[in-house]
């Protein structure tokens, strides 16, 4: 190893010692359903708050706080429906330390046995041949919260101090758009964050399964729907079909100049926005453990439209796509339904990198969009919308957050880190990172192969112990900078 | 008038008598809720066949039986569901007299006072300023079917006999695809069918809202699914946008070569299967009440593909159109929802005319779809199936059956009935002229602005009474060939 390591053995034995411990406390999470999106569960997300706050508590977490987040707002069936609360602790205050926050959520994603399951969803199953945990949350995102508890219990029985401040973050809606997190943000940054020095998020995977990642990227997103209105109601097929200009025709012709079936961009002006990759940064693929065959492995398929890691990487990671996700208002069912719909929907969304500037994105969307509806010559009318936007980020993989996490990674592992990026957004790293003015690091705990909302989430053994230990090597080498 | 008139004005002004007990038959009948597609609902349809038995057995037609048509076939909640039964009568049997066999349906549309009803759809409403009869049923189908009953009431009270031998066949299943009825026509035809001379429905609606039509023709529909398939599963959109190849992005790329926006069908060699239009054809065009007013009026809005009379109805009932009518696998919700879909199935479907061969269409469909997936040359799977196909139907507009109905018609209504055809399919019209190898007739009741299927369905009393007076006129003027 190129660094000095700090000796931090005695925490990883100890971390092996309480692993019996830290996995009846993961089973203890998993059997609270705490699946934010339903309301009528809505009681068991606030449970998983109490659970949280009471193991806090055990652990000697201070300033303890729910915060409520008044009722949710529309659509809702409940107009009353309170937000679950944001738990917010501390353990330590010494300003002769650095204090790191670390977020989690302590909700989840629908899960029903039905869908096809192998075991219940809300009973932690340890397979233990292969030595992996399955549950829902396991891995989303109930391992890696519990892992930050898991480290201060280890110090706790060691006797150590934590080498920094610690303030934990956990929010209950974030598998449905973390509602009220940006205010309670904004709010706390001159109070509760105010002696924050830096995030760790611990919520995303490895990139494959073998070897860990650091993440300092993810793609944004802006979601356009392309609305066409004919007729004044839907309308019988067998008396206006041929008759009426048909807005699902109109649609179908606009959507096919969106993207070509290679996945190119048919939008003039968004490509040329993008930043150039450099010699460096292409290096930085080289040394990826990845391979297109993961690709196939995880799409089911071997239908990907690259055929070598670097291309597959950064068409995932550093250049745009766009999708196009369905329409609304138009037949959706199975079998034969015969009618012209009088107003359809079509819904699309761009992958956004950088330098992409969202609001000339937009422009050019729209002005694309209407050009080529104005060259239909339609009678119909179309309007063309953003209807959600989420900016990329990326962060600089060398700051002393990700050294610090690459030190630890290494000395848990015994490999370096990939450096990866993600194809997706997480909002949340965004808004850390703007309102608290500091570096956000996303230290992934679980492997790509979890199933994250899938059916069969879970979490190998080893990574979520190791997970532990990473936690808190990250911990002693953010200390020591 | 350019015919010797029958006289039938005592008939018809002991139909203008006998009004208030027909509005009263007509409101008994809207007040049974036989909605057929409603599994709920079904002993409601049986109830209007009991209704429809105790009318006939008081009106003295004879031989009265419920055919019995066995279960449902699935998809259905209750396996055991009874399909409601056929109601099938004679009044008269006399070999000196042509037979006339006449068809109408006693279920219904599903319909909610929720939906937008101005008034309970299941209670006749009559608005007597402007003399409408208000009522799900009302003009589809139960006041054509009460017409049939209220003639042989209007017959009995004047001791006249019925000018031929008339049979019933009332069935309780056509708003959800005629289940059963193929199969009793077949087996009938030859038993309880067999003298039938020729088929009369009254089944349908007027073009306009002031001239009275006899139809002669409808159009076929041949219903298609494109389905593309490529990854195992639903991807996440974060990491498989711009590696994947998109099973949407293929489909929006085929159906949008399948019509173009001004309603051209894009398959090569359908056109060239539809017979020329003749100008003797072409001519009986120049009468007919219609005007592209009319249309903008039905379809709410001024999106016509055609801007003249001949060119609109020839559109509609003369020339194939091809419609896109959903997709099924994609999102189709409100709002925006992030996700690759892994199989998409598109929907769309062909309007038929003389002298398209179906199965030739379907090869064409088929070569062209499958062509110009090949030119995409795209790692997903395609599949392209037919799922539901009806023929076309075209009569001679001058044969026995429609003379005879275009006297009484313009005995009436005191002007010649425009010759119509439809744009849409009534399969069992098919149905009765290839089982029972006669002529079949339709004979609308009902204007083209009642609104079958949509909210605040209605018959105008002019067309329920003088819709009577035609139906029983054209027994007469048939019963004299």
């Amino acid at each position: 190893m190129s660094f000095e390591k700090l000796p931090l053995e005695p925490l990883f034995a100890k971390i092996d010692e309480l692993k019996p411990q830290f996995i009846d406390r993961l089973a203890k999470a998993i059997a609270i359903p705490s699946v934010s999106s339903d309301e009528e569960l809505r009681p068991r997300v606030v449970d998983m708050a109490a659970f949280l706050v009471n193991e806090l508590t055990n652990l000697g977490f201070a300033d303890i706080q729910l915060k409520d987040l008044g009722t949710q707002p529309p659509p809702v069936v409940d107009a009353s429906l309170q937000l679950p609360p944001i738990v917010l602790a501390r353990f330590g205050a010494d300003p002769a330390k650095k204090t790191v926050l670390v977020y989690g959520h302590y909700d989840v994603q629908p899960a029903l046995k039905e869908d096809g399951w192998a075991t219940d969803p809300f009973t932690l199953y340890h397979d233990t041949a292969a030595d992996i945990l399955y549950g829902r949350g396991s891995t989303d995102d109930k391992g890696p919260v519990l892992g930050w508890l898991n480290v201060v219990e280890a110090h706790n029985a060691l006797g150590w101090d934590l080498p920094v401040n610690l303030v934990v973050c956990f929010e209950g809606m974030e598998e449905s758009g973390s509602l009220g997190l940006d205010g309670l943000i904004e709010k706390e940054a001159k109070a509760y964050f105010k002696t924050v020095d830096t995030v760790c998020i611990s919520d995303n995977y490895w990139l494959g399964t073998t070897k860990p990642v650091l993440t300092y990227g993810l793609r944004g997103c802006n979601y356009y729907q392309v609305s066409i209105k004919g007729p004044g109601a839907d309308l019988h097929l067998g008396i206006f079909g041929g008759v009426i200009a048909e807005p699902m025709t109109d649609l179908v012709q606009v959507l096919a100049q969106l993207v070509d079936n290679n996945g190119k961009i048919l939008i003039p002006g968004i490509l040329e926005m993008v930043a150039p990759v450099t010699e460096k940064e292409d290096a930085l693929y080289d040394d990826i453990d990845f391979s297109p065959e993961e690709l196939h492995a995880a799409a089911g398929s071997e239908t990907g439209l690259h055929n070598n890691k670097k291309d597959i990487l950064k068409h995932r990671w550093r250049f745009p796509s766009l999708s196009i996700h369905g329409i609304e208002g138009a037949f959706s069912g199975a079998g034969a339904k015969t009618v012209i719909p009088s107003k359809v929907v079509g819904k699309f969304s761009i992958r956004t990198v950088p330098d992409i500037e969202s609001k000339k994105l937009d422009q050019l969307v729209f002005d694309h969009v209407n050009k080529v509806f104005k060259e239909l010559n339609s009678k119909n009318t179309l309007v063309v919308e953003l209807i959600h936007d989420g900016d990329y980020w990326v962060s600089d993989p060398f700051n002393e957050s990700f050294t610090a996490a690459s030190k630890a990674t290494e000395h848990v592992w015994k490999v370096k880190p990939d450096f990866t990026r993600e194809g997706g957004s997480i909002p949340i790293t965004l808004s850390f990172e703007q309102m608290l003015g500091t570096q956000v690091l996303l230290l992934p705990m679980g492997r790509g192969d979890d199933g994250a909302h899938s059916i069969n989430e879970k979490l190998n053994v080893s990574n979520y112990i190791n997970g532990c230990k990473t936690l808190g090597g990250y911990l002693h080498y953010y200390g020591k900078v």
